[in-house]
This record gives structure tokens, C-alpha cells and sequence, in this order.
């Protein structure tokens, strides 16, 4: 029969590995101490989509660091949050983001039960379909498209329009459901931080009450886990006095830039210990994460794939003219600050799971 | 050896019970089966502090119902939201709300750093100590007393300055830290709650930032599960280049009446299965809870014992002036729609802990 200590280190490393499962059937006797050596003998790799190298030497160090309790570093469970940009971070943003494309489909029912609507810029122009018209539309028009779409409906009816968008719509490119165009290393990444106790949550630009639509059955991130842009809503009742909320056109939190550490504490409370994005609206979540005592993650998706995904931002050697994207002095700041960037063509040897 | 059955059986009563170290090390074996009856048959309730009746028996049937995975209403763990309303249901809040003798308290720190409020109302009467005058203030000058206490500084400087503050002041009646003012009949229903995978949640109309100092280490919520009034933040850096959060007077959540509803909407994204409240500002959230599907509780607590706590509200036939009580009108709702009063003085057997 090993030593305590033995079973604490077998422990700890199967939770390294993200086998919580394993790990949790670990007793204190020592007859299952095997199944840690042989779990890492037949290469059972948490990150196997991730190439070895400095991207994810950077999150196993981190995790060792924080999770060791001998560990100067060492990080309380009760403290362990690690923060998600989505677009971009855990799924394709581009050429456009995909809640926008809800919107621009999801604006014919809207115009059907409003006619009115039908003649008035920008709508107009949206449901014409001419994409580069489209494209050409200024911030402001774009934002009435996202209001009409987006609020006037119970929260209910509305998450039932998602799940019902979702079910139905398919990517151009890879002719799949939106929900399957995330990123199989990151969906790794989730996983072995929760399998280590981090509490995971997607702090996002898009919309809060959309991302949390498909957030736990694609992510496993639950609804009281998503941070994002989000408006206010109005209590009510219903013709039979049953009480319901509607989804106000009222902003409450622009969960972009400075508004993602300000979301972090208005919706959270801690700063987090881990933060991954890919763009400069991601900038000021970086650094708040990185700021704080002790050991800190903050790690950045460059996309340089053009082959596998697309490559846009410093990856081309210019900037994107898209609002949020990475710009070279975003890399500048990420060198500069010991953010670690991730190269999805060099440090990720599978980028779906679809692919294999 | 039993069979399996009869383990999850042992099991989830243990879990009922709140003695979820002993759930947790009963193993599929047999020998540890013989720990369930022996715990019943030694006396060990979870709710020991309430008397049999039926809020007791209502909260030990909702849980049963819930939580059994052969129960029409069960409901699984994911979902499993409850929400407490603090002042008046976890803790006093009679003769005045903790929060408001902070920022009294802190008054004159504030006056001491900005000289010219002391001869500008309604600081000068604050500042008096003049009990009559400071009653008599209208809330649009309680709320300027409470914007310069509560905001302008960092959240970290605030988190310091509350926890000092928690750490000296005494409540004149029991002459005790405020945080020993918990209701310990509700400190057994969080316990047993979060043994059967319930997830406590604090809704509060009092501030967040406020709220969450203590949360964690006097009820065992961590600040991620605290809804409360909730101020926006600016974000900054400081003269080395480090970013910090400001708090400022803009108002995001305005955590009382519609605005409970509306936050869980916010923050939790979901619709819980219990809540818990005692007054006029609790009402929609209880509504709300109730209106849910399947199995749902709704508490209100009524203070109705004058000599271990307080009587206000219906207890003493007549509404009570002071802003969110238990009015007659809301003890008819109650009634009316199936929510659980909880009377402290023939509900509960002891109300603090210190007393025994």
C-alpha cells in the first residue's frame, strides 16, 4: 500500500489530465494508484488536440502552479474562474458573427409582423439581400437591425426563436450547424480546467440571453456562467395574471473592452485567474486577469489558418478593418505583458471535431 | 451486502439530512449503509432549529419531491436554483437596515476627505446624530447619503473599508457583530438546500458589492451567487500602469420589487425552484418562482416575535411606514397563492446562534 502522498500526487495528476472521473474513483486504499501511470503510458493527453510547444506548456504550468497545494501559487477552488471570449475564442467569428447572421435572418418574420418596417432604412436594405450594401452599413443601422430582432419578445418566445434558428441554419463554408464550428482545443481547454475545479465562464461581447441559449449543451457551460452584452427586462403578467419578463431595448451592460472587466465584477465578483480572447475587445480582460497577485493566464487565438479556418489581424501583417480583431499593437501589448498567444495553425493539430 | 436501491436510498436521505460528508463517503460496499438509520435513529435534523409544523414539512416534501429521480416533479441538479432575500429573512433588519449604519457610520471618513459637505443637507443632520431629524429625511436624501459613501472609490479600497468596518461595529441591542445576526434556522435551509444540489443564491435590494464582503464566510455564498443593487463600474489605471475598477453612481439593477425577477433574469438566467423572502420587495420574485412549472417553493417570513426578535408587518395588524414589509395585502397574496409563511416565533426554536 503506497503513502498518502502517493495517492495525492496520482490524484492531483489525473485532475491535471482532466480524468476527474478516474481521479474521483481513486480511493484512499491503493489498488487503483495504477491507473495513473497507465492512463499517462497509453499518452491519454487532456489537450490532445494542442501540438506540444509554448502555448500549451503555458496552461499546463498554470494549472500545475495554481492547483499544487505545496505550490507558493497555489490558488482556493473557491477562487479558481476562468473567462471565455466566444467569437473568435471558442467558435469561427468570421466572416460575420454568427448572432448577427440570427438577426439578418430572423428580420423577415419581424418585418412580417410589422409591414410598416418593410420601406424604412435599414431594413430595407438588409432585406434585399445585396451583401455588399450590407456590408457598407454604418454601426447605427446595424444596431436598429439587432434591436428589432433582439428585443420586444418574452424571454421565453425568445429563447424558443434561438433553439429554432439554431436547429435549422447552416454555415456557407463548412455546410454545418453554427453550434459545430467550435473549436476542439478550447472545448479541451473547458474541460481540463473543470476536471482542475476552475469554474469556466464565457465573457462575451454577443448578446448574454442568446450565447446562454446553446452555452451548456455545447460548451457545458451553464446559463449562470455566460457573461455578454446585455438589456434590460420588464416584469409583466400575462392574461391569466402568470408573471413573465420581456426583453427591453434597454442597455445595461456593452460587454466589450473596458465593459468585459466591468461585466467580470458586476456578474462575477472575483477577478479572474485565466482569460482567453482574440481580439482588442478582449484587451482590457487581459490585462485586468493578468494584474492580479499571484500567477495568471492570459493567453490570445491568433488566427493565421487561412487553410483550416481563416487568418485575419497580425497573421496577414495588417490590420482588419472589423471592429474587435487583432490588431499589431493588441500583439505589441500581448509580448510586451506576457500574454501567451495561441497560433491555431502552429499550436493546434486539429481545429473541429469534425474534421477526424 | 445490500441492494444497490437501498444505497441510493441510504444515500440520498443522508442528503436530505445535510450530511453530505457522510453521503459522500458511504461507498457501494454495504458497510457503510448501517451510518444512514443510525444518524435518524440519533436525532440528526437538518433543520433542528424549526419546529415541526407545516414550513417545515412544507420544505422537507419540496426537497423530496425534487430531488427523487423516480418523482414526476424531479428536477435535475443543473437546475436547481434558491434564491433568499437577505434583510428581514437571513438576517435583522430591524431597526434599520445593516447597509444604512455602514454608510451612516461611514459618513463622516467621507465629510473628513471632502470638508465642504458638512454644511450642505443632508449630511449636516446626518452628521447631528440628531435620531429624530435623520428619520425624517426623505429617501432622495438618504440615497445622496448613500452615493457618497458607497461609490467613488476602488472596489478593492471598498471591500477593505466594509470588512473594517464589519470587524469593529456592534448591533446596540444584542451588543454583537451584524454578522452574528443570522437567522439560524435559514443557515440549516442553506445547508441542507446545498446538500441536495441546490444552488443558494442570494437576491437582495441591498448592494452587491456591499453583500458579497461577508457573503461567503457568514452563509457559505460565494459572490458569484450574490444578486443585489448593483452600481456600474469604471474601468482604469492607476499611476503604474495598473488597471483597477471604480465604482460608480450610475444605477444598473435596482434589486427590489420587478427588479428581483429581473436580476435573477440578469444574473442567473434562470427560474429557481425555491425562493425565499419576507416582504413587499419580495413579492415578484415569489410570483415569479411560483409561476414556474412543476414543484416550486415560495417562503415569506413573518416577524411576528417581539421578544427574542421583532413584530412588524401583519403581526401587528397594521402595516408598517417603513418601505418594503410585510403588508396585510401581501399576507392575502401569500394565502392565496400557495407560499409558506414562516412564523419566527412558532416556527422557530432558537433564531441565533449565540443564544444556545
Amino acid at each position: 500500500m503506497k503513502k498518502p502522498l502517493d495517492y495525492e500526487l496520482s490524484r492531483r495528476r489525473l485532475l491535471q489530465l482532466g480524468l476527474a472521473g478516474a481521479a474521483a474513483s481513486l480511493l484512499p486504499g491503493g489498488l487503483e494508484l495504477a491507473l495513473a501511470p497507465t492512463a499517462q503510458a497509453q499518452g491519454l493527453d487532456p489537450l490532445a488536440s494542442w501540438n506540444d510547444g509554448p502555448a500549451k506548456q503555458a496552461i499546463f504550468n498554470f494549472v500545475r502552479t495554481t492547483t499544487d497545494s505545496s505550490s507558493p501559487q497555489f490558488v482556493a477552488p473557491r477562487q479558481r474562474i476562468a473567462t471565455f471570449d466566444q467569437d473568435g475564442t471558442l467558435w469561427v467569428e468570421h466572416p460575420m458573427y454568427t448572432q448577427v447572421v440570427y438577426c439578418f435572418d430572423r428580420l423577415p418574420a419581424v418585418v412580417k409582423a410589422q409591414p410598416a418596417l418593410a420601406n424604412v432604412e435599414p431594413f430595407k436594405t438588409v432585406l434585399s439581400g445585396d451583401r455588399e450594401a450590407i456590408a457598407k452599413l454604418p454601426t447605427n443601422d446595424l444596431l436598429k437591425v439587432l434591436e428589432v430582432t433582439l428585443t420586444g419578445m418574452s424571454v421565453d418566445d425568445f429563447e424558443a426563436e434561438v433553439q429554432h434558428w439554431l436547429d435549422q441554419a447552416r454555415d456557407p463554408r463548412w455546410k454545418r450547424p453554427y453550434t459545430e464550428l467550435i473549436y476542439q482545443p478550447m472545448i479541451e481547454l473547458l474541460t481540463y480546467l473543470r476536471a482542475n475545479h476552475y469554474r469556466t465562464y464565457i465573457v462575451t461581447g454577443g448578446g448574454q440571453d442568446f450565447v446562454r441559449v446553446y452555452a451548456e449543451t455545447v460548451y457545458g457551460i451553464p446559463p449562470e456562467q455566460v457573461v455578454g452584452t446585455a438589456g434590460g427586462t420588464s416584469y409583466g403578467y400575462d392574461k391569466d395574471g402568470r408573471p413573465f419578463l420581456t426583453k427591453d431595448p434597454k442597455l445595461l451592460l456593452n460587454d466589450n473592452n473596458a465593459g468585459k472587466p466591468e461585466g467580470i465584477h458586476l456578474m462575477i465578483g472575483r477577478r479572474p485567474f485565466a482569460a482567453f480572447g482574440n481580439s482588442t475587445g478582449d484587451r482590457q480582460m487581459l490585462e485586468y486577469t493578468k494584474a492580479g497577485d499571484g500567477e495568471r493566464l492570459a493567453m490570445i487565438v491568433l488566427h493565421d489558418d487561412a487553410k483550416r479556418e481563416y487568418a485575419y489581424g497580425p497573421a496577414q501583417g495588417l490590420p482588419d478593418t472589423k471592429v474587435g480583431t487583432f490588431t499589431p499593437a493588441l500583439y505589441e501589448e500581448a509580448k510586451s505583458k506576457g500574454w501567451n498567444v495561441i497560433s491555431m495553425k502552429n499550436d493546434w493539430n486539429r481545429i473541429f471535431a469534425f474534421e477526424h
